[in-house]
């Protein structure tokens, strides 16, 4: 049985725009109340894909409709928005849900910041397209007056992208398991949490760049000392030759085995991938620690064993 | 000496736009810090006048830019949009003045509803304008499809204008407490928090409204169990006659004689009133709890007795 449980959860859990995500979050709290009745203690991670684009790209028609009077809004301000936007449906679908199964347990969303370091080799090779496609035009001027990084995207147009470093330091922690400790469920770093590195003295400065939100779940369950890591994702297991007719799916992954995966190129990079590396990272930090990946509606069947793909040591 | 403290902070203590809200809220920060080195445990309230304009304006421009993708972001969402964005900018502000200055105390900004009474009056007579001038064509289409209440203004156009309502309970109260208690500045209800009120079960849904910060910091602190109010504002003083040969500023005010200039019509409606009238309210909530209207970087001063208005039983 998991005690302490961080679980990231991915795009499909909270819909890709505001009536989805009414909808989504809503069957994403059923899901983690099963957790919480099965004993856990449940810090929640989200992405923000969808939701930091459309701000960013809302940000953007603004300076476009009066560009003497606004300037633009730098994307770890956009992170800062997301949280709040996302947190603000999360948190009520799981304040509903647990007081419809009488359950006396607080839910509060922590406005959290992510240490990431200025020396991240992501930020010499960005990668990561955010915001809005543009014209070939648009995207030179930006490239020009703000040292943009631009791409060409399949024909669709270009996009600005941004590098994505690790997560190395989730600044709110003592803030986190204040409220774990007080018998609260946690929302915390959202959309892999607002990137900021270190400036001099104690300044905190925000950062051009996007965190990898299973990245950022795994810190968090790292610093706030959770036994297991769950991974919600579109997925029941974790699977080798996927999509190919020798398909295997794996219920029991151990590091090592999950490591020779990553190195036969088993896992596609920016989906399965960053999932199996976090899970890798998580199980290895500290004996007895494991992590769990499985689709949303299988957490409770996962956590007890049943289905999911569990990785350890 | 007072002890726990919520502090109302106003419009000047967090500037119109990006770049003066970072200067801003290092101001504010050295005031607040001023107050904890004092030994004051720290709640603070904020408005979100500008911020939530500006970020409503960019999602009416996003929803103009392409009507078939996007939909109308409600302004409950656009309030918890601003509490990310403003209490990122305050909550690394003060996170860098108490470094700086060697206090171990943890600031964490909490996501915020309010609850309304959905048969408050002010619903039925909405007189707060938000949100960007519009032609009359504009206004006339919002009414007919979206069934908003607009307002002409002062010949500059037409503005949306939405409900103001008493606040009537914070929902997060106890995760406020909690992390008051562990050693926290809290920042919590910002712009006034976002209003709900519940509907069937537990239901919370988003309201049409934008709640006074005064007020909502005056339910924060009752709720809190904070000994004082304090609310920074552009005055060194509350004054009677303002503005006239004759004004009088006012360094101690009974609740009673502050009901009797309120009643003679000595306080500006939307600036000095719903100041005076939260703390009144407040004051005379539970004996020996009074509230200090002053400046910003009065706060220090005010708070030993030395300026600022002290209003009490």
């Amino acid at each position: 049985m998991a005690h302490r449980v961080v679980i990231a959860l991915g795009g499909n859990a909270l819909g890709n725009n505001l009536p989805e995500q009414m909808i989504a979050t809503r069957q994403t709290a059923k899901a983690i109340v099963d957790l919480i009745e099965e004993g856990c203690e449940v810090v929640i991670a989200h992405g923000n894909g969808p939701q930091v684009g459309m701000i960013q790209n809302a940000m953007s028609e603004l300076v476009r409709s009066d560009p003497e009077k606004y300037i633009t809004v730098p994307l770890s301000v956009c992170v800062a928005m997301s949280q709040g936007y996302i947190g603000y449906d999360l948190q009520n679908a799981m304040r509903e849900e647990m007081l419809d199964r009488g359950i006396d347990v607080g839910v509060a969303t922590v406005l959290t910041q992510v240490e990431v370091d200025p020396n991240d080799p992501a930020f010499t090779n960005p990668t990561k397209p955010i915001g809005a496609f543009m014209t070939k035009e648009e995207a030179q001027k930006l490239v020009e007056e703000r040292n943009y990084n631009v791409m060409e995207d399949a024909g669709r147009g270009y996009r600005r992208v941004v590098a994505s470093p690790q997560p190395v330091s989730i600044v709110e922690i003592g803030t986190i398991k204040s409220l774990v400790e007080t018998n609260h469920v946690v929302i915390a770093c959202g959309g892999g949490g607002i990137p900021v590195f270190k400036t001099e003295g104690h300044h905190l400065k925000g950062a051009a760049a996007v965190i990898d939100k299973d990245f950022a779940a795994e810190v968090l369950a790292e610093q706030v000392d959770a036994d297991t890591l769950i991974i919600l994702t579109a997925v029941e297991k974790v699977a080798i030759h996927f999509g190919k007719p020798d398909q295997v799916e794996l219920s029991d992954l151990s590091t090592d085995e999950a490591k020779k995966h990553i190195a036969h190129g088993e896992f596609a990079p920016g989906s399965m991938l960053p999932k199996v590396q976090a899970a890798v990272r998580f199980a290895e930090s500290k004996p007895g620690r494991k992590a769990l990946i499985t689709l949303l509606d299988k957490a409770r069947d996962g956590i007890s064993g049943k289905t999911g793909t569990m990785i350890h040591v």
